[in-house]
């Protein structure tokens, strides 16, 4: 007898081979009835959110987290509309991105195919459990879907319409599958099926992400921390910079493409610093710096260590002072996660400098970091934004979702 | 103070970030002082190497693995010929591999780039030591190496070598690290190095392949286990896959992509089966087959339920008979290790269905399985051939060694 997470892996591999033969029309159709029922069946979905609410009422979780949690007709007709615009992008699955033929004769291709299961793991954001899946079915794979125990009347009232529509369309119902027991236990049995599910991406907070990276057998792609920096050369457009850096901190507080750390030369920084402190005391924005930022300026506080490597998801900015842009390379490559990272400046130089030097997932001259992001690259989807080096880095769009396969074509070719 | 293994990868680290820096000519100059070091020191490395070579007699290892281990004149220079190849090889770091115009005006590229310390677990080859050092060097990365006790003396040698080329070429000597403490112990630690390597390649046998999977919080690429099938189709050319199957078979035994199976068409095996039996009994392949394969040929001992899921890596073979390709197909999909599959088939189709519908690194329609292989592919080189889906999948070049950054232009945008 297999165990409940054996069970759901078999189930969603069994629907992965099918959902692999799916043609792209195949999974347009059922992404749009998915989004039709959806909004046909959202007063049951607004019914079970709402105990998921009322519950978190009651364990006194604090607002933030609730209204995450929280369902609205908006935010179904959003989720719907998010499907709809994934049936709109291409299928990247059956591209073949090269073929050549070598001496011998042998026609060598290489082929996009979907990665087949994919595990996602995520806190109680039940929007998630409609775009994972949207994701996931469009590139022919199968989804075992773990969200927080605060959600789960909440996703299962989404897979149920998302079952719901994919039974009408006569796909597999199985394409989607929640883990409705959300003990911990099974989570740590999820990343363990090793050869049963194929990537697991966690998505949420960066405790969840380094329980995943610590417990699974499972490949994972790490996403979403991100204690990103902006550098404000010597030669930096100030106004340009302090609009930047006012955009980067203040445009959303909670996001992991959110400026964190600001790193000034030494040189500008008497004239930029007042500037830059003005726009951020405009949104209530705590200032923590070094002794250098902190003489200029009566609104900045000291700074300690622990600031340089916090990820504060708040109104919250630290100030390093830097005597060259090597050093300001050298304090981001030791602090930062791998997400996103900018350098103000006009000198073509440190700016070739800066983009080759600094190791993170995307490197900006003259920007704001808050481009990080599927929508903004041009994607169309994002599934999440890898910190990680391997398969993706960086947002991921569709092909991250999938893998390729040599094909190879012969006429008794031997060795 | 930090452990043995803290202090390894941090030299690594700052060695990577000086090898990341290095132009194409740079690191061409020092693969070819490497390559004439080797050679230089022939002498001081067999006289380390025949110290492993005793001592592996003295503990009585087999025959097979004691060839392994060997180094020779030969062998050396071919070491160094592999390292002169490498350097003839394009340079994939700073590839831009897209740029794009954002309708804000952002420029987004995607480049090519290290991926910074790469960690290679092996056993007792010690070619692998000098062919992982310039495979990862070309790449921009630094390696730290774990090659197995059996042979700590060669790697020793090797290393001093190659460390002796890379001071001499005022390269830092960091950008090659053998883990001289070959102790469980230091392995695990070394899988535990999240953060500090970026990525771990095991490289041997199904049993360090697991425990490297089963116990690394470090991203791994899983390489090299081949349960590979042949399938002869109703239609095959019998000659064809008669010859395709001796030579998939019997061409090199001990090899990953080796064929360890045949499927065979019920329409087909009693013409087919006497001709291949004839060729694998030629070179004394023992054939195990299913009750029907038993029937045809006196040559044929019956298989068992285990010998469906066994990579042999020997002079046997199994043979499973079907009545369909989509019983075909089934039964490789649960068997098969995810690495290379062949059909031998006159019928279009079919060809497409298996190609299609296996799910495998390299599928092929009438070639041996024995292509899979960087240098078959037109690699130019190969560091392993990845079974897994993430990252790289078949036979890995010197693009699986790098990852890429997203590269972001901007004139003061802003969200």
């Amino acid at each position: 007898m297999g165990s409940y997470m054996q069970m759901l892996t078999d189930r969603a591999k069994a629907a992965a081979v099918e959902a692999a033969k799916l043609g792209t029309a195949d999974k347009n159709r059922g992404l749009l009835a998915v989004a039709e029922e959806l909004v046909s069946q959202q007063e049951m979905i607004l019914e079970e959110n709402a105990k998921d609410v009322e519950a978190a009422k009651t364990k006194g979780i604090k607002q933030s987290l609730i209204d995450r949690l929280s369902l609205s007709e908006k935010r179904i007709a959003d989720m719907a509309e998010g499907l709809r615009q994934i049936a709109a992008l291409d299928d990247p699955v059956g591209e073949v991105l090269y073929m050549k033929t070598r001496p011998n004769g042998l026609r060598i291709g290489q082929k996009r195919v979907p990665l087949g299961v994919v595990g996602i793991i995520y806190e109680s954001r039940p929007n998630v459990t409609a775009d994972a899946f949207g994701l996931c079915f469009k590139t022919g794979n199968a989804a075992i879907l773990r969200g927080g125990s605060d959600a789960i009347h909440s996703n299962q009232a989404i897979v149920r319409a998302v079952k719901g529509a994919l039974r009408k369309e006569k796909l597999s119902q199985d394409l989607i599958l929640l883990v409705e027991d959300t003990s911990r236990e099974v989570a740590g049995e999820m990343m363990k099926m090793h050869g049963g599910i194929d990537v697991l991406i966690p998505r949420g907070g960066a405790g969840l992400i380094a329980n995943v990276v610590e417990n699974s057998t499972v490949p994972v792609i790490e996403t979403g921390t991100g204690n990103c920096h902006i550098y404000v050369d010597a030669s930096a457009d100030i106004r340009m910079a302090a609009e930047i850096i006012e955009n980067a901190k203040t445009q959303r507080l909670g996001v992991c493409n959110a400026c964190e750390s600001l790193v000034i030369h030494s040189g500008i920084i008497a004239e930029a610093l007042p500037q830059i402190v003005g726009r951020l005391k405009a949104h209530n924005v705590e200032i923590r710096g070094d002794e250098r930022a902190c003489a200029l300026s009566a609104d900045i506080i000291p700074a300690t260590e622990e600031d340089w490597g916090t990820e504060y998801l708040d109104a919250i900015i630290s100030v390093k002072t830097v005597d060259s842009i090597d050093e300001a390379i050298a304090h981001i490559n030791r602090y930062n996660t791998g997400h996103s990272e900018s350098i103000i400046t006009k000198d073509y130089y440190n700016a070739l400098k800066f983009q080759d030097e600094i190791d993170a997932a995307a490197v900006y001259v003259n920007a704001s970091t808050r481009f990080t992001d599927g929508f903004e690259f041009g994607f169309g989807a994002e599934i999440g934004i890898s910190t990680q080096k391997l398969h993706a880095r960086g947002p991921m769009g569709l092909e991250a979702l999938t893998t390729t396969k040599y094909i190879v074509f012969g006429n008794g070719q031997i060795r």
